[in-house]
C-alpha cells in the first residue's frame, strides 16, 4: 500500500507498511487448548488472506497460559491467554492489502468471549 | 499486577495484564542484518528484566526485510522492517512488573532511527 503526499510541487511516495488491530477478550474459553489456538490463529490468518510462515507457542503448563506468535508473510499474530481470569490479549498486524479486522471474527469464534475491545492502530503514519 | 475497583460495595480485584509499546522507526540501519536483529531483542528484553524463551525470525531474502517474534515468559518481542524505505515497526508487550518502554534506549542504539513514534497501550484495561 502507498500514498502520494506533495511538498513543495514535488510528489513523494509515501509507504503505508500495516495496520494492526489490538484485541482484548475477556470471558473467553480454550484458552489452554494449544490444537484450539493454533487452529484460531491459522483460520484468523486465512481470513485476512494472509500466508502463515510459523506458529510457535508455548505452554506454561497445567492451569498455566499459553503465548506465542503466528510469523506472517505479511506480519504477524500473537496471543497471550491468562485462563486464571478468562482473558486474552491478541494482535494481529497486516502489511499490504490485508485487512486485519477480518481476524476478529474467526477468533470471537473460536474463543467466544463475552467481553471485548479492539484497537485500530496505523503503523509507519508518521 | 492487580488492581481494586469497588461495585457496589463489593471490592473485587481487577488483573492488569500488561503494558505495551508499539514503536515506528524510520531512517533505520540494519534492517537485514539477523543477527543484529535478534541481538537487539534480546537487549530489549534483557533492558526490561523479561525472560526469552524462543527468537523466531523469517528473512525475506537478499535486499528484503526481516519479520519474526521474540516469545517471552512475559509476552512478546516483534519486528517487522523495510529496509527498502529504512522503516522498521516494533512491538514490545509486557505482563507483570516488567516495563517495556525499557526496551526503547537499546533499540534506538542498535537501529539509529532518525525518526521515531512510540504509543503506549494499557492490555487487559476495560
Amino acid at each position: 500500500m502507498s500514498g502520494t503526499q506533495v511538498f513543495s510541487d514535488q510528489p513523494v511516495v509515501v509507504a503505508a507498511p500495516g495496520k494492526q488491530v489490538l484485541i482484548d477478550f475477556w470471558g473467553a474459553v480454550g484458552l489452554q487448548d494449544v490444537n484450539l489456538i493454533e487452529q484460531s490463529m491459522r483460520s484468523a490468518a486465512e481470513a485476512c488472506g494472509a500466508t502463515v510462515l510459523q506458529v510457535n507457542l508455548h505452554e506454561f503448563g497445567p492451569g498455566c497460559g499459553i503465548t506465542g506468535a503466528a510469523i506472517l508473510a505479511e506480519s504477524h499474530i500473537t496471543i497471550h491467554t491468562w485462563p486464571e481470569i478468562e482473558y486474552a490479549a491478541l494482535d494481529v498486524f497486516m502489511c499490504g492489502n490485508c485487512d486485519p479486522s477480518r481476524a476478529i471474527e474467526p477468533l470471537v469464534r473460536f474463543f467466544k468471549p463475552t467481553d471485548m475491545k479492539v484497537n485500530e492502530v496505523e503503523r509507519g503514519q508518521r
